[in-house]
């Protein structure tokens, strides 16, 4: 390998951009040099060997450079992030260089055996090793240090003099993805393969994770409708519709674990090995010698840590949890007045004034949830983890615990305390409604709206401008580095977590509900879709095996869902009258039927296998050979 | 590699015999020949380069060999099977022949580098992989077929020509490890490591785990002491114990992960690699193409083998545990009797006749089990598992589900439908006694007494015969030769397992349980101790990085408890009368309190790591090195 790298020109006639870096203005020449220059020197020097160019604008140099990188260089970056690609007898391999030949459609020529959004990748993986050799500081930066080791690029971000460093659309590729996405009116499955080429595939579990969703509450929608159309009563139809439910969210929990592995082992991320995990960019601590590299690196004490965690974070998530809480008690204020008021009052008007305080309560939730949000985000950096994966989880779980609560603590108080089902379904259905309404606008027409304004006045801003050869190229640079930045999957998964959780919680009192998450997941599906394509910068392609944490979180949302039913049912007039004599049995056949549901629940986890036997097979496989070559060694 | 396996020679003059053969009585010549030339044979020819010698006894060549390797051989063979030792700088590393000056006490010259155990381990994987060529059947024996790479000593133990591959014990070694082990009267812990050097992890970690949850269960017995000593019987002080009981024993079950850690990473095989599982030596199926591998083996319809499961396993244990439900109804008939007689002629012959049928049913329980422990085997036998692991699970889910019911059906029934305390009480004390004694007698006892007998025999017939220089190891393979085999720690931990559910299912009823628990576990270490140093042919160490499915066992019966304390808890007439008015509050409370109690478990399960810190550290430290070797290759 050494060999094919001393192949390699820093130079190359098809210079293709594919990846955009936009340093903050007025940055000095002499940083500028050395960055570029380590950008492209030769890896045996410490460099990335990569190609870069600056954006020629108009009105002079923006700061704003295109990197790329020779054919040659991607596929030995390829080799190095470990991507894992097909094979010509088509089983998945880890890429190497030296056995390229094996690939399936590899030519030497053929520049697409690696899609645009892994040379990206690539890109960027290289740009985020690159560190720090014998420099003490950024030069011309004195006040940013740097020490042996450290990411140069990170160290530029938390500086300032990087601004940002975004991956290019392809106008023409994504032109047909959306084409094919959203473009035309037709019932079918998403071009999953094709998001995933462009996107990623992360972004692309995602909206598989929708679609597969979607799916999988369209039974429910479907048993749920005649319950509105013949104003269903009957508890004992209840009961069998909470029933149907609780085990059907099993299984399409646990079948999804399947479905996932079947496509990540297409794409090839499931086989890949995990990277070692670096410091997250804002972790900071004095210098120190990290116990598993060996390396000198910022090294935070731990338990200064769990002391940020358990005597600031906790302490602050509970006063949340009270804070949110006590709104939820102003809001039954709200509401007893507008019940008083329509009663002494009884117009139109009146009953009308009814929707208003579950309207208002749900528009507050979400602007508590976003407040909240930011402060779980604030809190999370400041405990100062060192790995991304380690922020991720604490920061899901602060946000999860108040998201939940927050939403769906009303109806747990007018379902156990107020015992008042018939609020109770009104309220599902009003914060369920809102909120669907509010987060479709907020997350995806929204930004839309805004972004197409930007984008008229930037075209006519070129046009006043000559145009040039390159204008495409600069125009495509300067709109895309004004686009919003996709965070993540993240608020996504939570919106859907919730959802989840209005559909399955009290699913007896409201099957309707499982309707209404399948019209919105439809359009959501083409809102999220315009939002990627249209309204973010493109994300870098993020490699993942599963949907992590979310699972957890589903699958825990469904154990939850199994207690809130059967105490539902249980406390039904209906079941009560078939047990006229003694409340005690009635509770504890409840008690018997939700701990045998659980135990059921439970056993079929355990008996569905997490991956399908020709995955099974196919990794068995892999794991003989290389048992089989390491014997052979 | 191939360099050092030509040094090799199939003689050495300081042969030291570490296995021991016995073929069945009138082998064909013809098959010894074969079968010893595949030992000696070179690995090049597909032999397994050991040495072999017949053991010359008085009465003629009795088809008994002595199996040794050199101790170049043994280092190779410890490379074949991934052994990993510590280091120099005290990390533990997999061993490899290159490498080997690095390993900490390795010298040319130090034949104790391997322990005896792992010599002998690396001996049985070396003749347990010994494959067939081109022979068609195993010569002189044309019934028993062969394939190529079918493991010739699995078909020759299967057609009966091999009687049995036994490790032979080193008696000094065993004197010493006897002396510390129980030898001396003394408080303190046992020997782990000398026990893990002569017997290997599996059998070591069972008797760690026994002493840690001997030592584990201590705080409860002192804390049930006091109940007994002044006769509390007010329920507050019940549900506090019961109460401790539960989160105690979450804390014990996640704790014992982490010593596990600690004692496996100390013994290398928290980091040895699993090894490609090969068939076990009773599947049987028609020749075909294994799709994992490519090679030629029998294969066995899966859809078969879940139709025998489902259709015949199934239908079968549920059948056992109806009739074990009607034994338990003979049980309380003639409980009725005992109780009616007593009252009838009341004596103190008759107060002595209300513990007969508790212990006629704990004998009976134990017999049930027993009978049904060979029915399980045979169906799981049956049932044709290709693996060894697949073969393990479904025999322990059989046992486990039926052991349970067996010894718990009855203290359930009494609880839950009789609601009889006293009578609960009283039965789960002669159960959970009678069993004990039972389980030490047929256990240990019994067998070291028939040893006994039997060693006695053979020193006279030994002493008849003149004795020669070699004398007393023939002596000592024939004495081995005829003890018993122990078949794994199965029994062992059923034992424990069976225990933990007496101490925990109805903890607040009988708190003295720990107190006889912790007695018998005392007793039960120096019993256990003496079947396997005394009673029982040496075993085959085999590594394992951890107790395996008995850690979910004990997790399942953990949570199981959780419900019927509270259960039992809310029976209570001192909680009953705590809410005088309403039935229903009494229950809605209990249950709150039973959910709360099993979601701070599962919170705890998932807050408190698996490994240590300083473990974790360790292994992420070697996942980083094996990375930037990757990277540099």
């Amino acid at each position: 390998m050494a060999e094919s790298w001393s192949f390699l020109d820093t130079f190359d006639p098809n210079f293709r951009p594919l990846v955009v870096i936009e340093l903050a203005k007025g940055t000095k020449e002499e940083t500028i040099d050395w960055f570029t220059k380590r950008i492209v020197d030769k890896k045996a020097n410490g460099g990335a060997q990569l190609l870069i160019k600056p954006l020629v604008t108009e009105n002079g140099n923006e700061n704003i450079y295109l990197v790329g990188a020779s054919h040659l260089r991607l596929l030995l970056g390829a080799e190095t992030v470990g991507l894992v690609k097909e094979c010509n007898d088509n089983s998945m391999r880890t890429f190497t260089y030296s056995s390229r030949k094996t690939f399936k459609d590899f030519a030497d020529d053929n520049h697409n055996f690696l899609t645009m959004a892994e040379g990206q990748y690539i890109i960027k993986h290289e740009l985020e090793n690159l560190r720090a050799k014998d420099e003490k500081m950024i030069p011309g930066y004195p006040q940013a240090k740097l020490y042996p080791g450290k990411s140069i690029v990170r160290r530029l971000l938390t500086s300032g003099v990087l601004v940002q460093i975004f991956p290019l659309h392809d106008r023409e590729e994504l032109k047909k993805l959306r084409h094919s996405w959203y473009g035309q009116v037709k019932v079918g499955y998403q071009p999953l393969d094709e998001i995933r080429c462009y996107f990623g595939e992360t972004v692309a579990l995602y909206f598989g994770f929708l679609e597969y969703f979607t799916f999988a509450l369209i039974p429910m929608a479907v048993i749920g409708i005649p319950y509105y159309v013949f104003a269903w009563e009957d508890y004992d139809k209840y009961v069998m519709f909470a029933t149907f439910n609780l085990l059907w969210s099993t299984v399409i929990l646990e079948v999804w674990k399947r479905i996932c592995a079947i496509m990540t082992y297409r794409w090839g991320t499931l086989l890949m090995k995990r990277q070692f995990e670096e410091p997250r960019p804002g972790f900071h601590g004095v210098l120190g010698i990290n116990p598993v590299t060996g390396r000198e690196e910022p090294v935070y004490s731990s338990i200064k840590r769990q002391i940020r965690i358990y005597l600031v974070s906790l302490p602050f998530v509970c006063l949340c949890l009270y804070f949110s809480l006590y709104v939820m008690m102003i809001y039954f204020d709200l509401e007893q007045w507008a019940l008083d008021y329509h009663e002494e009052n009884e117009s139109n008007f009146s009953s009308l004034m009814l929707f208003v305080p579950s309207i208002i309560y749900a528009v507050v939730i979400e602007i508590m949830n976003r407040i909240y949000r930011c402060a779980a985000e604030f809190l999370t950096s400041w405990e100062n983890h060192r790995l991304e994966s380690s922020y991720q989880n604490h920061l899901v779980l602060k946000v999860l615990v108040f998201n939940f609560l927050n939403c769906f603590a009303s109806l747990f108080y007018i379902a156990f305390v107020l015992f008042d089902m018939k609020l109770l379904r009104q309220s599902l259905a009003t914060l369920l409604i809102t909120s669907q309404i509010l987060n479709q606008f907020a997350e995806s027409l929204l930004p839309y709206w805004l972004q197409k304004r930007h984008k008229k006045r930037m075209k006519k801003r070129m046009c006043a401008l000559k145009t040039d050869a390159d204008l495409s190229l600069v125009e495509q640079v300067n709109l895309e580095k004004e686009m919003g930045t996709y965070f993540g999957t993240f608020d996504d998964y939570l919106e859907l977590f919730l959802q989840f959780g209005y559909v399955s919680l009290f699913s007896c009192v409201y099957p309707l509900a499982a309707v209404f998450a399948v019209l919105n997941n439809i359009t959501e599906i083409y809102s999220d879709a315009l939002k990627m394509c249209r309204v973010y910068k493109r994300p870098f392609a993020e490699p993942t095996a599963n949907i992590g944490v979310w699972q957890l979180a589903f699958e825990t949302m469904s154990v939850i869902s199994v207690v809130t039913n059967c105490i539902l049912i249980g406390m039904s007039p209906q079941v009560n009258a078939l047990f006229p004599d003694s409340k005690m049995d009635l509770i504890l056949t409840v008690a018997l039927v939700e701990h045998l549901l659980l135990a059921i629940k439970f056993i079929m986890a355990f008996v569905i296998p997490d991956k399908p036997r020709d995955i099974q097979i196919k990794l068995a496989q892999l794991e003989f050979e290389s048992l089989e070559a390491l014997k052979k060694q």
